[in-house]
This record gives C-alpha cells, sequence and structure tokens, in this order.
C-alpha cells in the first residue's frame, strides 16, 4: 500500500550484533513512519554483558539502514520510555518472535506504561523465516564456526568473526 | 505525548459482544491514527455462531466510540486484508492479552502476510486490568448471573441479559 | 505432615467424567482442608455439552470419594465464588496440569475476584503421572477403544463404555 | 546425507484438508524410513465434524504423495498405537508447529504410551515458512476468498472451492 | 469471608528485593493461614548472586509485614521442604504470575514432592495490576533511574537507590 | 514392538550432569536406531560454565549405558550437524520435557536446519516421571543437600555431591 507516512517511531534493543530479523523490523516500520530512530541500549544491566560496545553495535547498524534513508541510529542510558519522549516519538516498536518473547515485553510493557501511560508501544510478528534468529543463537552459531550467510549482513559477519578470535 | 496523529488504522474482531478490553484498544489506536475503523467479522466461520448479529455488533460498539470523534464501526465478510486495503489503511490493529491470543495471532500474521504482504499488522499489549477479559469469559459471567459492571459498558450489559433471557 | 485440618474447601469442575487426576487433586485437598465439597457444574454453558448429567456425575464421584470421610459432593448451577460464599469456604481449589489450565484459570481467577474479592481460589500441581489426563482425553480414548484402566476408577470405565455404546 | 533408509513409520491426522506443511513432514519422513504410511482418522470424534470424508482425504494426499515412492495412504478408526503395531511401524511420526501443537502432543504421547509403552512417537519441527499453516486456517482463507497458491496443492485448492460452494 | 484462619503457611523466595506482588501475595495468604512465615532464601545458588544480603532482604520484609500481626521472616539455607517440615507448616504457598513462572514452579513442585510428599505446595494467581512486577523488572528500572512508586514500598526504593548507587 | 533395528542417531546434550531423563531418552533411543552416540558438547559457551569437564560428564554416561550395547559417547566441540555428517548420522535425536524446551529446540532447529538442509533432527517426549528432571534443577537440590536418589545414578550423585563440597 502506498501511503503516506507519518510520525516518529523508535526501535530499541541491544543488537549485539543486529540480524536480518532486527533488519527486517525496521525495515517495516520505516515503511509505516516518516521517521524511525534505532536505540541501542548502553547502559550495562546486571545480567549481561555486551560483546560489542555501543558504539560497534550503532556502527554495523548504520551501515545497514543507510538505504533505507528515514533511519538514524542512537544510543540510549536512560529508560527507553525517557528516550522516546525527549525524541517526540509517536510509539515504540518492537518484533516478537517466539512465546518467550511475548512474555518478556508483555512485562516491559507493563512497567513501561506505569512509568509513562502517554507513550504507547506497538509489537510486529516476525517474518517466518526470521522468527529462529537471535543474536544469542547467531553467536553460539559464531563460536562452533558455522555458517553465518543467512542471518547477520556480511560486514557483521566479518566483525562477529574477529571479535571471537580475540 | 500531544502530537500529530496520521493515518488509517482498522480494529478487526467479532466483538461478541465488546467489552472495556475491546474499547481500551480502540482508544489506544484512535490516540495514534488519524482515523480508525473498528472491522466487525460478518461471515460466519464454521466453528463458531455469534450470539449477536453483526448489525447488534456494530450498534453497541457504535454508541460507545461516538465520544472518540475519529472512529467508524463497519462490518465485512472478506479477508480482512482485503477489507484494510480498500480502505486505504495505514495498519491492522489487534490487541494483545495472553500466549494464545499472541500464537493465534502470529498464525493469522503469516498467513495476511502471504494474502497481502503490503499490509503491515501491530499488536497492542491489553492493560493489565483488561488482561484477562474476553467475549466469551463475559458470556460465560452472563449466563451464571454475575456482576458485568467492570466487564462490559452499561448497554452492553442490558442486552446481553436480554439476549441471555430468550 | 500430621497436622490438624481446618476450614471448608470447594473443588469445582465438570467432571466429565471423573479421572483420576481429579481424585487425585481431591484426596490432596481432603489432606489440608476439614471439609471438602466437590462442587459439579450443572448449568450447561454454551460451548459444551457434556456426555453424562450432573446427576450421574456426582454419583460417580461420590462412589469414589466416600473413603476419604471429609468430602461431599453437590452440583451447582451458579457463579463457583457464589456458591463457595454460601458454602463459607474457605477456598476454592483447583488442580494445574498445563499451560493451557494454567491460562484458563489466570483468566477466571481475575474474573472471579472481581466477582468476589474475599473468595481466595488457591491451585496445586498436578502430579506427573496425571499431568496429561484429562475427561476429553479420556473420552477419546474410549471412543477408540482403549483401555481405560489407569485413566479412570473401574466404575466409571464400565459407565463410559455404556454411555458410548449407545 | 544419503543413506539408506529403513524402518516403518506413520504419520497421521485428520488431514481436513492436506497442507504443504504436511506434506513438507510427509517428505522428510519419508527420507528416513524405508516406507510410510500416512494414517488419515476416520472414526469422527465428538468435537469436531470434517469438511471432507474420510475417502475424499486419503484421495488428496494419495495424487501429492505418489512421487515420493515409498509412501501409502490408509484410513483407520482405531486407537492410532494399535494401527501402528499392525502394520509393524517403527515409529509414529508427527510435526510440531507451535506451543499449543506441543501441549496437545504431548498429552496425546503419554496417552499412546500408556496404552501401549512398545510404540515410540518422534516429532518433527515444521519448517518456517509451515510454521504458520493449519487445515483450519486453510479452510478460514477458503471460506473467506482468499488466495491458497501457497498454501495446499493446486488440486486441494479446486476441492476446497468446490466443497465450499455447496 | 470473615473465617476462622488455621495452619501455618511458609511463603519462600529470593525477595531480593520484596515488591508490592511479593506483598500481596503474602498478605493474601495471611488472610488464610493463623501463622504465615516469609522463608528468604540465603544459600547462594550458582547462577544468580543477590543485590541485597539475606540480612537486609529481610529487614525489608519485616518493615512490610508487620502490619498484619500474623506473619514472621525468616532465611533458610535448606531445602524448602525441609524448612517448612520444621516449622509444621501445612503448606508452602507461592504466586504465579506467568506461564515462565508456572513451568518453574511446576518442575520445583515435581522436585519438592519427590523429596518430600507430605509437603504440599500451593498456588495463588498474582493480582493483575502485579503481574507483570518482578525484582528483576524493578532492578533494571532502578538502574535506568525510573520512578519505583507503584513497584516497592517507600523503604525498598531508597535501599535500592542507595545499593546502586555505590 | 521387536523391530530390526537401523541407522545411527545422535544424542546431543551438555549433561552436567547425566539424569535419569536423559538416560530414558538415550535408552528410547537406543531401542529404535543400531547404533546411537552421545554427544557430550565441549566448547564452553558465553552463557554457562559447565560444573563437570567434558571428560567427566562423558565417563558418568558411559557408565550408564554400556549395559544398552549399541551404545558410544564422544565429546564435541563443533556444529553438532557438522558432528552428526561425520558420524554418518541418520538424525539428530532430542528430548522435549516442557514449554521452554520446545521453544529453544524449534530455534535450534531452525537454525541447523539452515547450515545443514541434509541432517533431520526428531524428538522424543519425555516420560512424565521425568517431566520435571533437568541437569540445574538436580545441581540446586544437591546444593542444598536433598535426595538425588530418584533423579540420577547413584555413581552420578557420589560424584556431584563431591564436587559440591570442593
Amino acid at each position: 500500500m502506498a501511503r503516506d507516512r507519518a510520525g516518529v517511531a523508535v526501535c530499541p534493543g541491544s543488537y549485539d550484533p543486529v540480524t536480518f530479523g532486527h533488519l527486517d523490523i525496521i525495515a517495516r516500520t520505516a515503511a509505516l513512519y516518516e521517521r524511525v530512530i534505532v536505540a541501542v541500549v548502553n547502559l550495562p544491566t546486571r545480567k549481561q554483558q555486551t560483546l560489542f560496545s555501543a558504539e560497534e553495535r550503532c556502527e554495523m547498524i548504520g551501515a545497514e539502514v543507510e538505504k533505507l534513508g528515514n533511519v538514524q541510529v542512537k544510543s540510549f542510558d536512560r529508560l527507553i520510555v525517557d528516550f522516546a519522549r525527549e525524541h517526540g516519538a509517536n510509539a515504540i516498536v518492537k518484533g516478537l518472535r517466539a512465546i518467550s518473547d511475548f512474555e518478556y515485553e508483555f512485562e516491559m510493557n507493563q512497567l513501561n506504561r506505569k512509568m509513562a501511560p502517554d507513550v504507547e508501544s506497538i509489537y510486529m510478528m516476525s517474518s517466518p523465516q526470521y522468527s529462529f534468529l537471535s543474536s544469542s543463537g547467531v553467536k553460539e552459531v559464531a563460536t562452533f564456526g558455522g555458517d553465518l550467510t543467512d542471518l547477520v549482513p556480511r560486514a557483521v559477519a566479518t566483525r562477529l568473526e574477529d571479535q571471537l578470535k580475540r
């Protein structure tokens, strides 16, 4: 459907690293909104350490989304609802792949609406060919030396292989 | 967030009858889009028969959404993606309450995208106070003579009680 | 743990027919409470028709629970919370076997607490050997002529076979 | 992996009608076993009535699996474990698409192993492009006049459209 | 329902820190039983380290449950079933919020009943307004500087903010 | 069913340590295939460190499967699909206990089929008495000094207790 795109959407995540699944959601969001901001979590949480720095993760996404024309990449270290508000976002957009995603996102959604009832989060279902794809799965495949061709962009695969050699 | 609303959203469902949970999703959609069309399924499917006719269901919703100003109600008997396309909709919007909703909607999403890759469906998480609320639950409570005050609008409760007496 | 049992518990269900899984939950409840009332749903709901009448279902349960000494069986055609209140019950007790049970019971729990905040429902996890056992599964096995020995009491198996011959 | 195929597998289901998802599981089973018997449930269960007769369903599958060379189609009206035993099957093979499939199959698995501990059931995960595909979804799409091209074989689509016109 | 409360219940957990969701379950348990012991896990498990010491966690709970009159707080470093037995508990009581809770608790339930068949565990469904609330979610919100007002008691919020500054 | 067993199956896992649940799946697989290779993951993944070395884990399994006659144990540090291919395996066989298993295995299945479309993975449902049993649950019980008799073989229990004393 050719339609006027309007408003600003924020796509938050850790993107450690970005996969074809993430890029599919970002592209679909970019088709719905006038402007999309990919928001990369920077503040380290207790439970996980990232393989790539926030800067590296932003770079990798930036290189891939450039062709879409209406997508920016920024890192953030606040509540996502505060980040969304400051950027005048109409909605936070997230992908859902599986039940476990759904449960986690449901919980975060209720927390976020408690923090900021005026910021709406919306969800898209992942495309079937990417419904099995996660950053942690990709890292596991890379660790075991598997083929990353259909999982992440070429440049990301290279950086991942370099990073794991260290 | 006070923002310009833009675009058209379609909220499909059987709404047999409409609950406060449905109305919450419709109102939140109406805050994001310039125009919302509530689409009431009219063609009877094999697995279920509705308690109310499509016309009655449209009437009950219409009375409740009038105050929102930018919401219309229509019945449909085609594929929802065709309905959405004909009305120039930017997106189909649905609420998610529970795992079983998620599974069903995931399946329908993939089917719909196969039919019409250009029509995007987006999802909102139901508010916690409505996450347990379904039309079938409401009908069960009504059958056992329970209090419908916090579940459906007053006018719907009355019609439901009348309908079940028949 | 040998302890004084206290209070009244209600175990609601359709029990169409009672299985060893139901009887396990009833016996475990009878070990915790002074008095247990097995409450058999009588009012036909829209979505299902029972194979046995409420009277027959009560009889089948009654014959099995007699040996427990502190269990009664009654049919009911109201909201379960009203039934529980009228019998001075301390709690409604239900078994949980699987995710789908959990989702349904979560929904009913929220509805019931809306109706009657003073009536508490509690849940027990089914024993592993009965976690796959449901009345509908039993009826399916019976339809195909399978062995019911480990699924339902002897008397129930006989009645089930008789009923299906008709 | 080119390997010798050995043994007999049974693929049970209602196949009302057969979809590309079913055919994918059947073909993958036929690559593992010397001989495959597609077993079409004939005895009507209480909860559902089929759109096509067992004979029609067998015919539709037969036309599609002929090219595989090692697949037969038969209807059955007994317990699947008895059917498997009589045909000297090494295993019953089923596809898993989603959580709800898993729960149902887990329950059936425990029941079947209770009936016949010597008959093993094994499961395959559906291919991602078919993970959303079910016979009931297909019938719903057909009812609404949607495009069946990627969902079922051409011949099945034709019969489905004919059947629904009646 | 005004009723005599009887027996002893144990409410185990890590409570790192206690949330309004935990306090809701504790209060509902205190309305059913004569005496409630909140049991705070002390032995560090392999997979997680707590933010607060067992002593601090006990203190925070103690300050909140004092008003209930019949609730004590103790830390434990044994199997919960052994702790329950030594305190003559009639039941272990736990809250269920989501599918993932259910799966974990189902597994623990079977393990516990294997260890101590005489100790019964019972479950309560969390109230809808707390169904999204977990200690780890609260810690994440606190890390990002979000508002904790509706999530944990004032005193807990203060300690959490102090602790995270270190 | 007495039948000729044919082909090679690979049963991968971390087995840290092996439980009666794992041994049940291995024995059932050994009844279906001519030869079974239990494949013990050796390459440490990012998210977890094992309690026992790969060598120790292989030893513990080896001692238990010797009596089956057709089962070997090997450690591996590559992609499981590559390991399976090199050993001429007809199938990778895994047990499914719960929803969370299913989701993880579904994801891995799609990744593996992307890597190696010619290697088929098949799944067996765990027996009900082991459906609650996991290596991490066993380690937790051992940490708290619980009885391991029904959870792991005697020799494994001893080693586990020794290991945890260090």
